[in-house]
């Protein structure tokens, strides 16, 4: 269950939950949610719910309703056993409705499962797993969109160097820099709340038309969602699976936009860069081989992440084509890569927070960068005052004859082209980084103002209410 | 150019423009959208929208503008030429540029490509081209949408048999299956406008801080992105591909809606099941070697395209994850997937449309088929009238002994359980398929309604309008 | 460890080890070679080794090599502590590094891990595992091999419907089918072995130059290799991922011919085919839902598998661009979808022998299919003998008006271009799918040449000798 | 048609043929054998050696095949009609067979495509293409193996800065590094052509029996194969794709091996490292906007097309699973994939071959950037000449503490641990980057005497014969 909103956000990856190598593309509070006990618990209150759902259609007595719910617990449940039987059946769904139906009492038995089919409860607990691994998914990323906003706002006035296709080009600032950064980051985080507040509960029974449910079945399925605080679905979607690939989507965008993020931070933290360098504490990204390192592990991590999104994106896409009724692989290829992306998912999530919250910025070093290249990342400002007078090409030619030259400055001095239209403090003025930022503010304040409008910024999660109980709606046993 | 909103949509994919394979992924009407002149063009509008942006917020002269506005046509261009020189610049932008300077007189020479850097002239021309591609692919679309609709209408209640992992399961209808499709096409409908609505025009200049423009670079951008109709940007998006992501996934969607629905096609024509057939004139899908065969083309290219989708949309995710201010190499990556994508998107558009409005839909087949399984479809259904008596478990056991038995009917008859809960005319009445549908004609119901509340119903293609010419919006020479 | 050579394979797949879902993709053999204590015995093998060729190259004392290897023991370490510390250092060597050296005598502290990188024990540890656990799949691939084999010899004569395009085309013969099966089987078994015996093990050092092991550095190198029982390497790979690319292309191609296999045996039984069936007990394939069902469930489960090795693939060749000397993501990324492949392949490698060791093949009913088309998918016969004659345009259109006739061979007999070239008995030899098998035979016997000369048919499993204990060859503790 | 094997390879790139876009991911010796003439070419030589392997068997009568073959010109059909043609019939072949029958005497048209499917013919054009556009990409791949072995050996002892994660790490040599590239593009290579070799001509006929061939199908099959220079196949491969898998592996690892290189060199030609630039003339990567910018043209294409290579590989392999006797839609999926690749990889070994050959390689800048950092990349050389008396945590505790220091070499004479082991002689010692380079020498002897026992190095392109007329097999009209 995600924790309540008020919950500060961590910024710490914790401890890996997952074993040796798992740990380093999750998070904990994620990965909680994504593991056989979270999926059994969701396969759990899609049967309690539907079974309520049914009851106050009047498909089935209360008391079979209550006697059902009452076995929906996690505890009574044996995963190994489950996981072994579902070899046969080709799913988890028939032996846990087997040991369901044996666990309550005969004269409920009738009513366990009644009218739905493996898929439905399979597609609904895969949906709600996500949407509880999503809420504590969205708080790291609202932090590390905090993180980001926060760079953006202080260092909007830090000069540092752009650079196009691996090249110093012109100065820039790394307020813009982490705006970009701020601003896909609200991209992602728009777009996955969206796929999230979609996901809609499946039933459909054996073939999509709910025939055990007589006319009540439209009734049962709006009733089911609402009670796991699911998006209702005009119609089964068994073989209609857009719900997924818009989360899947979502998932895939934060990975891109995360992962673009570690890869600036991988290249600034390069020695010859070292414009910023991760922080934490002193264990963080130390060598055994070289005491001289300190690695940039979140950056890798999250840009490790990043390359394995396409791959399992575009296995959600190819999977989505599915035969007539029910699917013939294609449904039972998503699972794994479903619960993969959530968790790759939540481990970028949470590292772009840790990594942005303690990132240690070196406005000083990245002015040195930028003087070092002795004004010729500044050559299009020349360029550009002269251009107007000595034409565009003619303007490009004389800077870039004093682009060669050993000292760009007075190369240009020496060039009496240049000399006729700029004074020296003219030519000063040009080759100062801080007059050749264009927009760069207005683009700063542009990136912040879309945060503070944003809900990141209203620090409040737009967590779904997924109640399974619908008697205690304020204090969900299970909800997230 | 997009044919206007009251050309009926033409259900031929026509003759292939594209060679001996590219045709048989198109369609001729986007493929010209999307073919080397058309992304000139693009270009070309851009170079002049911008310049006419800047004549406007004063960065240039009205006249500079005009003499630039006048080249920008695609016939005073090379082609070939272009493609040749853009190899040592790493883009044709490059070139184009300088072919447009040495164009216009030279007062307006230094007024040319002003401020802008060749990212921003071809993703820019790449969103115009994807802009105006998708208008054709939405009007096929919306063909292919209004014929799964009719389907749905006119088979509401043509009962065949549903398969769900390969197996014959139990009775549903033509109408719900078209109607499954339906809304699957209306869901990548609803992507692709949005995403299409949203794909922003670029300005960023060298490094993305319009430094070349002073103050006035918001402004032009702003400006800029009016006059070719599309969305503007908060910031430039250089390296952060968020909008290309969602047009990509929006197209793989559709991709995926349409795979499932040849997929079932494919699977309804096989021999063995027959209950489509592909219509079109006699030449379509004959086989040279066996006069025997009608092959599904339509279904099988559709299929085809579908299996290409995830890969290509793996590679726009993966090239979205670029270096600092722009990128070395995961831009460059992205043009040719991006248009293969619309290609294909293009192509089963067209093919959808062209085969659900000729299809040979076989009512009688289908019943055929469901009564040549003796009524054990319905074994659910008699088990569920069993159930509530003999509870689940029995009345399951009951039945699949039956369902054994050779004749299914009369083994349920010879089961003393069955004989004393239900009379001959009661497992008739639960035999009877049309009692056993559920809610499939509610669902049917659904999807009509969604799909009269489309704006694919009001028969209107919501068209951007993508003027560049602002003096002649009612007849742009080149809009879409 | 694989059992020895001489243990019958086991055709069945087991209960699932991993979990709800897991088990459904893995198989226990394989996935045990695959989890974390697996892998954690491998890293240790490999610093074992490291420090034994060390020793006998005399790089460290042999007390040194002792003390070390008394203590590469799995159950001396703590796996969740280690998954644990691996978030701080981005992976889980150094940590381990640290409890080991914590763990030897204080003289012996200095040799451990001595020389090497952490890649270079995770690289090496991932390739044991990789050669571990491919020894089982070899063992169920074999077994399928055996059991594809004998349906092409069995079968050989029966005839049945060949499909194409999904339409029946012409006959064929199961034998030829399952002889496709079996080649493609030999065909990924091929790249598999090759692909193993080539897995180099791994030591660069920290740089790939081994500058701590002076002058010995390519001895000690070799020398662990062949501790090891894995290929030399001739430079370090530290950033040369090829030999990884070349296994994962070999799991990716297995994937696809058993994926080729199950989609195939989903078709053959679907309701309306009928041809095969999936054997196993009464439980297989039950739908609680419908009692009329029986799924093929692993068939499905093979195809789900296939849908999923493209995109893992294609992650390791897009992990496979890596940084300099080591990189920055790329390798982390490599990690788990290299073990998801493996566990895949295992996975259908084991349903492939087991649903083909039990299939229920049915030739009455492929033969009952075959002519309840009523001779039409003979028309090319009746063609062929009708073309030297009437041309093959003619000979084409003739028999094309008579496949549209109620009966075909009536059809045929009332055209009197036929009725001039053929007789009735010579159109009913025509007519003899028997007689329109072309080189059927021959394929399935040259399919089952190549088995004979396989290694697969040889029943020994090349597994390579995997010995870390040169000392104990005949029993080692830990070999593959 | 490849130039003969004693052209001297060009290392041009050369003026992109494909358009604005598609030249800078193709070279025009490779696109040429991949454009629809050469296509088309390799249908008819198909065409044309079937009806010739045809008589020789006796199936046919010499006159028909002659006639036949007299027809099979490339310059006798209309790509343009032939593409819209293909539409309708779901391929190019079915409208080519109809032309070509039309084409020749009337009593040749029985015989034309005797025995054949489409995919027999487009299969063998498939591969025919493939082989011949691979004749082109080894020459340009050749050329960019004897240019890293001339870098490796050039630079054997050219000291640079190791990377690892990103960061300075230790010494190597650019040696070192490009004897890792030429071992890369070895392996790529010997894949190459591993792959090529083996692909097989396609005759199966409608089905994969060549029933209509009786008992000579395989006699023809073989004598197809042998006529066009390609690998036999013992059976039919309609269904059975290893063959494409192998060859777009390899090409997949040639795209990551040069993307690997292409990486490496975009990163050293970063502004603030700078060790090396492309050469080229003065045009090359010159930008518009900015005069002091030279951009790495070359290795950014190679990056782009790196990042496209694992999406089309991926589409393979999903590909590859395909139905029964002939696909519906997995075969089509194939086409361009394939040729892209092709395409993709004829480009990065034209631009690698370019990039290398006039690479500006600045040792002194390498031994500069090494020397900033003031020796601490040889704080691992200093702690194994500490840890055999201090112990290795003691020994990297004393050095981690120096690398702090503001100078690391003062901060270790001032240790007192230090100065009890070391004299500054010998600490001058462990700081000279050039006796800290282990094996790298040998490892660069190494990788050139796998270069000079490669077929690259005997300077021939080990190119098949690919003779379509063996009465001519001295001057091939088309063959490769």
């Amino acid at each position: 269950m995600p924790q309540s909103a008020d919950t500060p956000p961590s910024t710490s990856a914790g401890p890996a939950a997952g074993g040796l190598l798992s740990g380093l593309f999750g998070t904990p509070e994620v990965d909680a949610e994504l593991a056989d006990p979270a999926l059994l618990r969701a396969m759990l209150d899609m049967e309690r719910a539907l079974a309520e759902a049914e009851a106050e259609s009047g498909v089935l007595p209360v008391s079979a309703a209550e006697a059902i719910a009452a076995q929906c617990r996690v505890e009574r449940f044996d995963l190994a056993a489950l996981g072994a039987a579902a070899d046969a059946a080709g799913n988890p769904v028939v032996p846990l409705v087997r040991q369901l139906t044996a666990a309550v009492p005969a004269e409920a038995r009738p009513w366990v499962h009644h009218g739905a089919t493996s898929q439905d409860v399979l597609d609904t607990a895969l949906v709600l797993v996500a949407v509880r691994a999503t809420g504590p998914m969205l708080r790291h990323l609202d932090a590390a969109i905090a993180a980001a906003a926060t760079h953006a706002e202080r260092h909007r006035n830090s000069v540092m160097l752009a650079r196009t296709l691996g090249q110093a080009a012109a100065p820039t600032t790394f307020g813009l820099k982490a705006a970009g950064w701020l601003v896909g980051l609200l991209d992602a985080r728009s777009r996955l709340v969206a796929a999230r507040s979609a996901l809609p509960a499946q039933l459909g029974g054996a073939v999509g038309t709910l025939a055990a449910l007589g006319p009540l079945g439209p009734e049962v399925a709006d009733g089911l969602a609402a009670r796991l605080g699911l998006a209702p679905s005009r119609l089964p979607w068994h073989t209609r699976r857009q719900p997924l690939l818009d989360l899947g989507s979502a998932l895939g965008g934060l990975l891109a936009a995360t992962g673009k993020l570690g890869l600036d931070l991988g290249l600034l933290a390069q020695s010859e860069v070292a414009e910023v360098a991760e922080g934490g504490g002193p264990d963080r990204g130390g060598s055994s081989a070289m005491p001289n390192k300190r690695n940039p592990v979140d950056a890798i991590l999250v840009s490790a992440a990043a390359r394995r999104g396409p791959g399992l994106l575009a296995t959600l896409y190819a999977a989505a084509v599915q035969e007539h009724e029910r699917a013939t692989g294609g449904w039972h290829a998503e699972w794994e890569p479903l619960l993969d992306l959530l968790r790759l998912a939540g481990g970028v999530a949470s590292r772009t927070a840790r990594v942005l919250t303690n990132l240690d910025v070196r406005p000083q070093r990245m002015r040195a960068n930028l003087d070092a290249l002795g004004g010729r990342v500044l050559a299009e400002a020349v360029a550009t005052r002269l251009a107007p007078v000595l034409g565009r090409a003619e303007a490009h030619d004389v800077v870039a004859r004093a682009v060669s030259a050993p000292d760009f400055r007075a190369g240009l001095l020496a060039d009496p082209a240049v000399r006729a239209q700029l004074r020296e403090p003219d030519l000063d003025r040009a080759l100062d980084p801080a007059n050749w930022l264009g927009s760069a503010g207005v683009f700063v304040d542009r990136a912040l103002l879309a945060y503070q409008e944003s809900d990141a910024y209203r620090g409040s999660v737009a967590d779904r209410e997924v109640a399974t109980d619908p008697s205690t709606p304020t204090a969900p046993e299970d909800g997230s």
